[in-house]
């Protein structure tokens, strides 16, 4: 309902951190949303929804400090607390607490979803962004782990992108490092945490922290960092490699069985863009086994776009709702991150909606035109007529914005020999048919 | 990110008025919401996106005083006055205001998207619920009020729904029957909102009111009652019918032209569930020329599931933003509304999204599976093998949740003979075939 109170001129304009998605760009985003979603389902995921809105304590406490802080809060008209929803995981958790009877277990759901964040926008970031989480609740075994990484690659792939890599490694092989580093318990976080650097602000840095903060000598700190570089391309190479850290230690074997049936799945699905990357920490400290991060290696240095998919194994989760563990694996695609890959290395070509305008040449033959879009329209082509008897220029300039591929002209000459002239917007070719073969001409041409 | 700061138990619940939407309805939903989508794109229009947060004075001040007391607003972490999104139209008309250079004249979108409003939940309406939008912004003419007819009229054709009315009415009909009523230009727009509860309230209720409330003699009310209640299939009809009446005033000759126009563009369409409804008012003032309302008729009173399709052409609302009028039209469907109606009558059909599972059926053939599920998916058929090596009753429960039309057995004797058994699980048939073939077998069956 619009009631005009206020006729003061409002300034058309949205806020910080907020977009709109203008037709062309959401049609290119759509696509690749679609893509993603089929590669979903083809892997046996379904899709969930949730809403927006939260009672604040189903939120709150759950994403650090640095959460609170972000998160959009507010009290309702009924002076509910209620928060926007932060992420897809704490509203996947509630669910599986919430409809424990109800859901096909293991519960393998995706969500394709915006968030809110209220960020620091001059560092590039939005506040309403989406997410786009997949997710299987139930199983503790490495095919589920294996499936997240195959369907990332076969996701990127089918998008166009050639080179990438998913980094993957094991949380329990990083403690066991740590462990054998030296490293007591209740410091092993912090190493994780400091090891997870290296990219970042380089090795030095990551040695001198280690020795500063942890206390390391430097030989440790050094043949720490050594280990922690280690980049092979599957389980079989790591073996050799670091045999006598990880073997050695009873949490290192059992991370390095889990990694093992993770790679046994992915060499059976057939998935090589991997790599094992003992540096890859992923700063949460709710993961509990394999994680994974997924960089763009295409003609560039593999820090240019950031991780565009990201997660891994945890437990705890819906333990928070209903007080015992439920072993989880999940990946999470970033998709406005992935868009602008895509665009930055030309993958996203400009669509289209609609593929034929009936160009509005003669008033008096309005009723007529109506009848060639009608005629398209039943044989399943998106196309439109004209609205108006405009300049042609103006049509042509309307058919150039929604980029749109043919033109169907028809004026007294046309009609009086039963034709149609098509033309191809691009190329500027014109071709002539018969008013009843016009449509499968048509029909041949956005085939080919 | 998630941390656990607090490990007591929290209830897992939905806001009164939220919802979630599981598997089994979202797929369901989805297959609605794409079969709409693919009609709005057949007849040109595009996809747009806004943000859920708008600047307040973005939408205050828009949807009347009822509006202003359901919209969720809230001071964010800036101190800046923001409310969730309260319809579509109002963000559209700020993006025709803010990008005016930018868009496709005429600008044609649909948005299909959440809207919030903190409605008495009490009434069965919820607080979070879809709108789905579709509008032309920009030209004056009579197709494109017909387009959104015909796009209402195909969709639920489409949707299975076979009865059906689109009531059809012309503001300035409308309002030359007041006029020759012998209302004043004042009273007009009561008198249209009295008119339009003869279906909720009854002639007798109505007259009633049109006396007490405007004054008007009993034979003007009864007599005005009569012309509002004349129901006729098209334009052709209604000239003969209420000739005397509309023509005599300049408004309805122009609506009546208006309306004339919109019927021989529907009639080059094919389009035949109309009805010309002269009570049609639609409550809402903004409204300038044709109005319409779409109710099912389909084994039940037409008022039973109320309107699932309402809109009409309306010009002042870009006025807010740039201080001229903009001609436009639209309508929007009510999704939730039209999802309960086609539950009410049976058209919602079980969905699935999964068509294969593949058994566990011994531990030592897991990497096998695999490889099934594998070749499965290389040729496009969604599929999943089941993760664990449990109880064939649990597989067989889950493969049911998920509505899984075939399942894939294969042991220790398949393996032998390098043969797959393929089950039927509604019919409970078993097939076997080779393993080189049962892919192809399973897409055969499928199809069927």
């Amino acid at each position: 309902m619009l009631y005009f109170i206020s006729m003061k001129l409002i300034e058309p304009r949205n806020l910080k951190g907020f977009r709109d998605y203008l037709p062309e760009e959401q049609i290119a985003r759509s696509k690749m949303i679609e893509t993603i979603k089929k590669v979903f389902e083809l892997f046996g995921f379904e899709p969930l929804e949730t809403p927006v809105l939260e009672y604040e304590d189903i939120l709150a406490g759950k994403y650090g400090e640095e959460g609170e802080k972000l998160m959009y809060r507010f009290k309702d008209q009924g002076q509910r607390d209620v928060a926007m929803r932060y992420d897809l995981t704490v509203p996947l958790a509630r669910v599986v607490a919430q409809y424990q009877n109800e859901l096909p277990r293991p519960f393998k759901r995706y969500q394709i979803a915006p968030v809110w964040r209220a960020e620091n926008t001059q560092k590039g970031r939005y506040r309403e962004f989406y997410q786009c989480d997949v997710d299987v609740v139930g199983p503790n075994v490495g095919l589920a782990d294996a499936e997240c990484i195959a369907m990332v690659s076969k996701i990127l792939r089918q998008l166009g992108i050639k080179k990438f890599k998913v980094k993957v490694n094991n949380r329990k092989i990083l403690n066991a490092i740590m462990a054998t580093a030296g490293l007591s318990p209740e410091k092993v976080l912090v190493g994780i945490r400091t090891i997870d650097k290296i990219e970042k602000i380089g090795a030095k840095a990551v040695a001198e922290e280690l020795e500063n903060v942890l206390g390391m000598k430097k030989n440790e700190a050094e043949s720490l960092i050594r280990l922690a570089s280690t980049k092979v391309p599957d389980v079989g190479a790591l073996k050799t490699f670091i045999n006598k850290y990880i073997l050695r230690d009873a949490q290192g074997q059992q991370g390095f069985s889990e990694l093992n049936k993770v790679f046994m799945a992915l060499e059976e699905f057939g998935v090589k863009d991997t790599e094992i990357d003992l540096s890859l920490a992923r700063g949460l400290d709710y993961y509990t086994s394999t994680i994974f991060e997924t960089v763009i290696t295409e003609n560039t240095e593999s820090r240019r776009f950031g991780s565009v998919a990201s997660g891994g194994r945890y437990d705890k989760l819906v333990n928070l709702f209903i007080g015992k563990d439920l072993p989880a694996v999940g990946i999470s695609i970033g998709i406005d991150r992935l868009f602008a890959a895509m665009q930055e290395l030309g993958l996203v070509k400009k669509g289209n909606v609609v593929d034929v305008l009936v160009l509005n040449l003669e008033p008096a033959l309005e009723q007529e035109y109506i009848g060639l879009v009608r005629d398209l329209r039943e044989a399943g082509i998106n196309s439109e007529a004209y609205y108006e008897n405009a300049d042609l220029k103006k049509q042509f300039a309307f058919a150039e914005k929604k980029n749109i591929p043919f033109a169907v002209l028809f004026g007294t000459e046309e009609k009086s020999k039963n034709e149609v002239t098509v033309r191809d917007l691009k190329t500027r070719k014109q071709q002539t048919f018969k008013i009843k073969n016009f449509v499968k001409e048509l029909e041949k041409l956005l085939k080919e």
